[in-house]
């Protein structure tokens, strides 16, 4: 994967692919600092690896690393950051102006009648119109936020007025284990839909770079329901 | 200090106190556990946490912690958020739905002549009519949120066109070694007024709990400047 | 459970209560911060607690935390220390002398037949002359560590020669999330035996301090075996 | 540097290079995310880089991480495993036999007359003495050790005779914020001569790799004594 490639999520946002450190080898090898047995080649080395992964043998997954960078809606950044062993830098709006982009969604969804905090597809949503008072109402903020600074408000006081839907940017590395721990809760049914589309787009950029962990994660994680929908 | 004490900050947010675990006591016993030996007395004890202190063994401070419920802008949680070892839950608004509060600051701040992050008091502001005009964009952006929910929107995405002014509210328990570097970082002078208003109050909590501690605190710490204005 | 109630492990070792942080309520109320819910009463509090557990809503649990003093071999020290949420202060060898204390099994355990990592009990083992070979050697250990610091070398380097048998000794505050977890690790059946005794000896005071929470925990955890014997 | 490049310490042990992620480059760049300014340079770069380091901005510096294999002695390992960023694999003695190979020192340490924990050249030790000592010591330690093996005695229970200064090995990915923590901990004058020389080689790794920021570190933290000698 070419440093750079970029995959378009949430209309203006993306997941790009920086870096990365290490490889399904490099786990297999860590590992077997444990173990002090030489690589009897590669089939054993992703039988190792699977049997790590299944036995949830976690720490060699911590020796690889992604670095990203992703430019996604302020409110799914507020649950991105919640992951804490991420590391990140983001865009401060304290010291440079938001840029004028906003998150709408391509359909709106009604709340979910089974789930509390859930939604749904919705064929009673006037998709259109909403949309319409939506984008009203961001140029509507992005007006004021303006007015503000020329105004000569601070930075750090204008922004208060901006909506968690405005578009802010990151840098990240995760490291695998705990990517893996975040594409599972954050991959599944009960997530917003929006942080499951930006985990997809990790998740494909990783699957390349790793592909016999990710074997072992469909494999073994996936299928395991594990948070069921609230009765 | 009774539980539910409460310090009002930054309009309608607060500091309140719940629990707290330990003590200056601790501290200097769990740091004889590494020296293996006794106490000799309130006064030997003090001074053994002030060159505990001094001399950055921090691990000892780790055994005390402190659970605040804080109420803050949404802004303010951002920054509040990226000290990684804080344990914390927060009002979900996917779950239920925000209140009408947001953030307004009793003066506006201009954009700092010298630090392109900060800001500076300035009489060339009109107060008066900024305020107005942010207050009338929060009641643009709550209605817009309630006739989202109304057109039957999903809480999770009607809550993306709220304002970061709008306040949320937050159960967290800190340990006293990461909370002393919270505050000295987010009590610094670059660090934005209102965290500053924040941390001050969370302080103002923790020196009645661990009177020793921020003895040390202030006569170790504060006085060393090693955050100084950028040129 | 008053604090100081000191629970005997693997020969002269002890875990003993200190103090604790929250209750199970306490993770309720944290819990409700989210969903902006008041109480319904007991029922529904246990209710909502059980429900969290299950569904792996693990930060609430993560208000409380127990603050222990253990007394262990070094060999299980090293098992304990990568638990790396714990907080912890450990008696130091630099600083005093390590006492004349080391850990010998009440039975030796023969290598397992299956698990190459494991041990299991053995009749073939003259469990009488083992013992009495390794207190033979424990005796030269500790009076080639006291020749050293008679003939004058410095604590650092002459405990060097300390096997990692003896006893060292530690002050933690872990919180009850990740305890639950260290539980689920080290009471597995692939776990060694001291560090299994050791961490049924921390959750025997867990348990009286959060009964709901080790209900929820008996119930939804320990039935699930997800590190089955490796082939 | 070349993977694998190795550099002894402690006698039988090694510092060696594995990989590395990220430049001096990589930590300007992700700091120009946070103030969404373009590169001017190369000269702008080092000086950004300088003034991120000085002023502590500290999350940048997170973007950069080191993988080393390191053998060590246990009781090092004891310190070292202390710093809980890092992300580590150790040879597991319940798992396979660790070898025959003690760490000695060249030169032995008295008691340090001022610092408790400490310790210091002395012309009055029998160094050739206290090496035979310890050798003899050694040898009758393994030899217990494969005894126990040679009856049956599970390996996780034979390995508790083994002394902490056997030596053991990691792998062990340290991000570049928290490796500077570490080096400034453990490079300093009250650190472990051990534990200073398995510094030091890690930072000439690291030196090579990140040159602006070590010329950072050396010009703003190594000058700055904020550990002096207790009185």
């Amino acid at each position: 994967m070419e440093p750079g490639h970029t995959i378009p999520i949430l209309g203006k946002g993306y997941v790009r692919y920086i870096d990365h450190l290490g490889s399904d080898l490099r786990i297999v090898e860590s590992a077997r600092i444990s173990y002090k047995s030489p690589s009897k080649g590669v089939d054993q080395d992703k039988k190792l690896l699977t049997y790590l992964y299944k036995h949830r043998h976690t720490s060699p997954f911590e020796q690889c690393s992604i670095t990203y960078n992703i430019k996604m809606p302020i409110f799914i950044m507020r649950q991105f950051v919640r992951h804490r062993t991420f590391r990140l830098n983001e865009w401060s709006a304290r010291y440079s102006e938001l840029a004028d982009e906003f998150y709408i969604p391509t359909q709106w969804r009604a709340a979910d009648a089974k789930n509390k905090q859930g939604s749904q597809a919705s064929g009673n949503l006037d998709h259109a119109k909403i949309t319409k008072e939506v984008e009203a109402f961001h140029e509507k903020a992005y007006a004021t936020y303006q007015n503000l600074l020329q105004q000569g408000v601070a930075r750090e006081l204008a922004r208060a007025v901006l909506p968690v839907s405005i578009f802010t940017e990151v840098y990240v590395n995760c490291d695998l284990h705990n990517l893996l721990h975040f594409l599972h809760l954050r991959e599944d049914d009960h997530a917003q839909l929006e942080i499951r589309e930006m985990a997809a787009a990790m998740r494909t950029v990783a699957e390349q770079l790793y592909p016999w962990t990710f074997e072992a994660y469909h494999k073994f994680r996936l299928g395991v329901t594990d948070r069921p929908t609230p009765a």
